[in-house]
C-alpha cells in the first residue's frame, strides 16, 4: 500500500532533507523510523528537497508499506519512532500511482525575519534579524514584479536538466508591530536557493540599497550574480505543498 | 564601576541561571564573557535565578567593572565574547549600590502553550504541547482568584529562611486562533517552581480535570501536594523584571 504523510521538522540538526552518504537528514531518519515498523527497509520520497537548516510545517511524502492497523495508529507509530525535531502530523492512504515531487502543483515557503539592534537567542534559531527596519512599501512594490511566469535564472539555479521558468502566484512580505516579519510566497515550483536568494534581495530593497525597479531589473536581466547572497537557511520553512486532487 | 544590563537566553542548553560547579549556566557564561574583556575573575547577580531549560527576555544582572569606553560599546563586546543563545540586550551605568534581586519590586513571566494532537517541532522548544483544547472560561475564573497577597504555599517552595507569602497583581490566559496560549504573571516575588506549578494546575482546569473551584480550594488549603506537578520547564520565560526607579 502507498501511504503518504504530512511532516514537519526542525531542520536545525540536518543536512537537510535528502539520504546523504555519512550525514543525518530527514529522509534518513524517516527511513530508519518506517524500518523500525516494518523489519525491512522502506524508502522515502519527499515533495521539496529542503537544504541543511531549513526547516518544514507541510513537507509532503511518500512510502509504500503494508500495514493494516490504519493510518492514525501508523502515524502514531512513526511519531513514537522519529526524534523529537521531526514529527508526522497527518498520514493518509494514497493512489498506487502517487509521487509527492511530480504531482504538486504548488509548493508555499514562508521566510521569517525580524527587526532588532541585538540577536534574540529565542528567534535565532528560525528567523534572521536585520539591524534596523525595512521600507516596507518599497518592499511590497519590489515583490509585486515577482507575480507571473518569469525566468528566474536570476535568482536560483534549476535542477539538471530543468529550465529556470516558473510561475509564482503569490509573494507577500508582512510585518508585526513587534519587529517580526514573514516572506510568504508560493509558485509551481522552485529551483535551487531561489526562496533565500529573492528574500535577501527584497531585503536589500527595504534596507534601501536598491530600489524596487533595481530589483524589478534584476528579474528582466536573467543574469546571475546582480542578486543578494541567500538569506540564511535558519529563517526557512517549507509551509504547504498542494495537488489537484485528493491523493 | 556597578553596570546592570537585561539579558535574553534560549535556556534549552543550561543548568539555569546560577553557577554550579560542573555544569554550564547563564551566569557563568556572563562572567566568562566579562572576565575576557576585564582580564580578571567579574562576579555576576541576577535579579532571578531560572531554572534549567528555563528562558528570559528580560533577566537582569549587576556587575561591577572599569570600563571607560560607554555602556553601547561594553554591549557590543559583551555579544561578541557571549554564545548565540545568550545576548545582552541592554546595559547602563547603575547605582553603586544597586542590587538587581533585593532592588526588584515585580517579576513577569510567561508560559507558553500550544494546542495540537501532534507536537510541533517548531514550537517545542519555547512551548508545551496539551493534547486538546481548554476550557478558557474555567481558566480566567481559577486564574482570577490568584489576584492578591496570598500564602502560595500549595503552588511552590520559599527560599530558606522566607515566608511564602507573595503578592500577585497580573495572572492572565490568552489564547490565538491557531492554538498558541500564554500565560502572563506578575507578583512581587515567586517561589521555586510557582509558576510551573500554577500554570500545570490552570491547565487541568482547562482540560476539565478539576473546577476552577478546585483551583481556589487549592490555595487556600495552604497545602503542598494537591496542586499538579510543575509544568514542562521549556514552556517558561522571564521576560520583565521591574524596579521603582532608574537604577
Amino acid at each position: 500500500m502507498r501511504f503518504a504523510a504530512k511532516v514537519a521538522y526542525d531542520g536545525t540538526a540536518y543536512h537537510g532533507f535528502q539520504r546523504q552518504r555519512s550525514a543525518p537528514t530527514i529522509q534518513l531518519r524517516l527511513e530508519e523510523a518506517l524500518a523500525a515498523l516494518s523489519g525491512r527497509p522502506v524508502s522515502v520520497i519527499g515533495a521539496g528537497r529542503t537544504d541543511a537548516g531549513v526547516h518544514a510545517t507541510g513537507q509532503v511524502i511518500s512510502f509504500d508499506l503494508d500495514w493494516t492497523h490504519g493510518p492514525d495508529r501508523l502515524r502514531s507509530a512513526l511519531n513514537a519512532n522519529l526524534p523529537q525535531d521531526i514529527a508526522v502530523r497527518d498520514v493518509w492512504q494514497a493512489r498506487d500511482d502517487f509521487h509527492p515531487r511530480f504531482d504538486a502543483v504548488s509548493r508555499s515557503y514562508e521566510y521569517r525575519l525580524y527587526v532588532a539592534e541585538v540577536r534574540d537567542p529565542l528567534l535565532d534559531r528560525t528567523a534572521w534579524r536585520l539591524g534596523r527596519a525595512l521600507d516596507l512599501g518599497a518592499v511590497a512594490k519590489a515583490a509585486g514584479g515577482l507575480i507571473g511566469t518569469h525566468d528566474f535564472i536570476a535568482f536560483g539555479t534549476p535542477p539538471r536538466g530543468e529550465n529556470s521558468v516558473r510561475t509564482v502566484v503569490e509573494a507577500e512580505w508582512t510585518a508585526q508591530d513587534d519587529g517580526r516579519q514573514r516572506f510568504y510566497i508560493t509558485a509551481d515550483a522552485f529551483l535551487y536557493k531561489m526562496v533565500r536568494t529573492i528574500t535577501a534581495t527584497l531585503a536589500q530593497v527595504g534596507l534601501g540599497q536598491m530600489t524596487a525597479e533595481d530589483f524589478r531589473g534584476i528579474l528582466a536581466a536573467r543574469q546571475r550574480g546582480l542578486a543578494a547572497p541567500p538569506a540564511p537557511a535558519c529563517g526557512l520553512t517549507l509551509v504547504a505543498v498542494t495537488y489537484s486532487e485528493h491523493v
